[in-house]
């Protein structure tokens, strides 16, 4: 029987951080070697790390770039390694480099590159026009690069005709809720389709506002699943791919696959060297990790954001501003988890409308999560802001001014701490009230990281019931979940008074932000014609505010960053 | 003769004013009419406004943007229109509609679609493939869209072979220093390659950080220029075309230019009905205004960008906190000119650091200037915050922490007049600043727009007495040019104690800011390796910074905007 050992190194690395990714791919040809593979992949781009975006302009970044895949293949005696590098020719390609028994055999340039949503690869890759496959010993491979795999008429099933028995995709595919079940079924398809296995390496992690997701798997060439990799942790996947059974599953329609391939453009086929006999190889069992429940995907990504954020930015520490709401309570357990209770400060500051309720719940979450606690009262400085405008405000009545001081002083203070301390703030607002603009500007938006910033109020609350659950009692306090939502920013306020009912606005934020709907389409679905607009009036009119905001986790298919690019001067109202 | 009168309409659309859009059109189209001319263009994506980013996504705005034009077709009796437009089929397109005589006759979509510094169109947009010629009466024209005019073997040419003998390019260029010579460089050579007339149309005004310098031009089919509009002013600008120099220039090489249309790929040739005799036609002086020199060319640039954001986005009046520095003083000088004295507060902010100096040079500047004058000291707030974190702050020395507090005071200051009486703030901060981050987030960055993010410290000085010399006498005072630059947050502070002088710094940021220049490369020019590298880390660890700064003016090749999209997350240092 003939069987061809894989593995697919799903790492972590930083962007521009040439030693340790290195390190890292060295690590993961170290574990190759030691589990008996033949070849071992590396997700996209695992050199520079990814996205690096503008960085690529920089010649002395290529260049590193370059340095870093030279002492990689230096250092590949024995095995066949695909990694990600960005390739310098006339112009720069995101590339895959195969590396074998000690030097570069050949490299692969993406074919479709993405330029939606969160990408941009148009503006700093060309496209690859080589269709490559390689021969070492009796196996036959080839490469792909992310997006490449996700057509149906991509360079896969040209490879595949012209005898790659093993087709190696390696991906730097950010994570969204619901991503990972699609991504997993269309894998299965393209493997199927194209009688091939098929490797998907992904990378892992977060890099700014993109989370990635690893998940990395092996399918045979029925389209069964045979290996997964943890979710949104480094891991190792390795499986041993049945290449006789690939043989057969061709053989039946060997003549229509021989048409085919007199059909499509040529390959260029690479013969590699014959590794020296691996240690008599032991079967593995592979290994399939099974999927997340949907709410606890989403809480595993905005711990791995958060940590890696924090972590990657060169923080150790972060100071979170407890209101005794719901955001900030899921905000602290998020980066409990994250960074470890020693590492999370809470601050009240509690102004004359705190209510005696959110005080006592502030402190008893510190106290659940065992993190450090500190009151700073904001009423004297709020009273000296007042005392300082009172001329020129003589007269006036209060209103969202006085309001957004308080707010104000409050960022003021948690950025003093941060200062003073190099605590990173991390700010708690939510996505319905990004959406929405229902936040001060400088106020609850200083700081920098927006965790939560693409989690809408109603998933707020599962993700707090999850917290509660994973944790077996009730670190987030039940009045926490019961007490109507309030910025207690005047006397008596509540966020219903100014926005529609959460659910409501969720609904509405979904269609207009995530789907791009219409008023009328959105009023056609049923909701009240002048909540509709008054929703979306809110979304176009705090466009100025979003784009001073920190950036945050991303979590839907569109979430206010990247992939959201709309104009601050825009007079185009719906009717 | 055969002359052919073309007029050229430099509108200032706003993006997703589809109203206001068409009322300038329409308002083009009459002037046309009453100045007998038998074509008018008006630039790119006029009709949506331009750029209109996510916007396109949404097929509401879509679907408006077609009624639009619609209704400009319908207006169009009598003439030969070419306007920018959203097409739609089955994908969108950047496209010019050819309307005639009441009707729309035909569509020309870019083919080249840019997708590089500020622009994204590749995201947007599928590229046109088509190349059209229009015919009316005896007249042959033809259209292209912005990009496609830079390529020396752009549609242009294939157009000129098969006929066309006025090229019509509808443009939305976006200004930056000294672009308009280039720009201007470039037709005339393309004009004079296929032996054609071109108009070159372009928008004016301001979008965001974009500025719009309008300089729309004919030249003849020598490359010569025969007319030029005013430039960042709205303008119409008329030209007689002499269409039967360009036959004759074409008779001498007829044989030559016949074989290489033979050899280009097929035009769609689109005949239109003749137009009803215009009056008799009394020929036209066209008008070649001169162009600007370069600091006014920046002046210009932006107190239109400053008019155009405050007044497209709703606002009247603006509020600028006055330091007594130079960089302020610009700022207000700059408001004035855009909205009118009336519509500019100057405050002032004493700290207990403000020397008498920049106090007495405050009040002095806003009397010079004429604009309404407030002072709002910050000690007594500075205080209640330093009593509110004395505990925590206990036994720790003052740095940083203090200096920010008092930048954040003003900057919530600020905002408390912006909410309190709807006046739009206007930060101070130049490109050196921006880029070595030696501003405070949420303090002296805090506001609506950044006027001159994009000029470096030492042009602010060229500006400040470009501003001097306008109006002939000393608007800002002798004394701010005189004293050195400082913050004032703490005693005897002085910017140059934390940066290299400011020449030296510029001519760093710019090698590596605009041009990307490695660390080593900018040393090899002759700069001191441990200044080189302090401003390059200074660069990169305040990335976090910008990204929640305010949009600003973007005057260089390269801003700190949609042209500039580095990670936070970047561990790449320069050696």
């Amino acid at each position: 029987m003939k069987r061809f050992r894989a593995g697919l190194a799903q790492i972590n690395p930083t962007v521009g951080d040439f030693e340790g990714n290195v390190r890292k791919i060295l690590d993961g040809m170290g574990e190759a070697r030691a589990r008996g593979c033949a070849l071992v992949a590396f997700p996209e781009l695992a050199i520079p790390g990814y996205p690096p975006e503008d960085l690529v302009f920089k010649p002395s970044f290529i260049e590193a770039n370059l340095r870093a895949l030279d002492e990689v293949a230096r250092a590949s005696r024995g095995l066949s390694v695909v990694v990600g590098f960005v390739d310098k020719r006339d112009d720069i390609f995101n590339a895959a480099a195969v590396l074998h028994d000690g030097a570069l055999a050949g490299v692969y340039h993406k074919r479709y590159l993405p330029n939606y949503g969160v990408f941009d690869e148009n503006r700093y890759f060309q496209a690859g026009t080589d269709t490559p496959i390689f021969t070492v010993d009796d196996t036959t491979f080839a490469v792909n690069i992310c997006e490449d795999i996700w057509y149906p008429t991509g360079p896969a099933t040209r490879q595949a005709l012209a005898g790659a028995e093993l087709i190696v995709t390696i991906n730097g595919s950010p994570f969204h809720a619901g991503k990972a079940h699609f991504r997993e079924k269309m894998i299965a398809t393209r493997a199927a389709d194209d009688l091939v296995c098929l490797g998907f390496v992904n990378m892992v992690g977060g890099q700014d506002e993109l989370v990635f997701d690893g998940g990395s798997m092996f399918f045979d060439e029925r389209g069964e699943l045979i290996a997964r990799g943890r979710a949104f942790e480094e891991d190792f996947v390795v499986a041993d791919l049945d290449l006789e059974s690939v043989f057969r599953a061709r053989l039946h329609d060997s003549r229509r696959r021989k048409e085919k391939l007199q059909a499509t453009p040529a390959v260029t086929r690479v013969a590699l060297s014959p590794l020296p006999a691996a240690e008599p190889v032991v079967g593995v069992a592979a290994r399939v990790e099974p999927p997340l429940e949907a709410v606890a995907e989403v809480f595993r990504a905005l711990v791995v954001g958060t940590r890696d954020y924090v972590r990657k930015n060169g923080f150790k520490r972060v100071v979170i501003g407890l209101s005794g709401g719901i955001d900030s309570s899921l905000v602290a357990a998020i980066a409990v988890e994250a960074l470890g209770r020693e590492n999370v400060t809470g601050v009240t500051m509690p102004s004359p409308y705190s209510s005696a309720g959110t005080r006592r719940d502030a402190r008893k979450l510190a106290r659940n999560l065992g993190i450090e606690f500190q009151t700073a009262p904001i009423t004297p400085i709020f009273r000296a802001y007042k005392r300082s405008l009172a001329k020129t405000f003589k007269g006036l009545r209060e209103d969202v001014t006085e309001e957004n001081i308080q707010a104000r002083v409050r960022g003021n203070l948690l950025m003093a701490l941060s200062n003073k301390f190099g605590w990173l703030v991390l700010t708690t607002g939510n996505k319905s009230e990004y959406g929405a603009g229902y936040t001060t500007l400088y106020g609850d938006m200083a700081g920098g990281f927006a965790v939560i910033k693409d989690v809408p109020k109603t998933l707020v609350y599962d993700l707090a019931r999850h917290v509660n659950s994973r944790a077996g009692r009730r670190l987030i306090p039940d009045a926490v979940f019961e007490r109507p939502p309030s910025a207690e920013l005047r006397p008596g306020q509540c966020d219903q008074d100014t926005l529609p009912p959460y659910a409501e606005l969720d609904a509405i934020l979904e269609a207009y932000v995530e789907e791009d709907r219409g008023a009328q389409e959105i009023i056609s679905r049923g909701f009240a014609p002048e909540t509709v607009r008054a929703v979306v009036a809110m979304v176009d009119r705090n466009e100025y505010k979003r784009r001073q905001g920190p950036i945050g986790v991303k979590l839907t298919p569109r979430a206010f960053g990247r992939d959201w690019r709309l104009p601050i001067v825009n007079r185009f109202r719906e009717r």
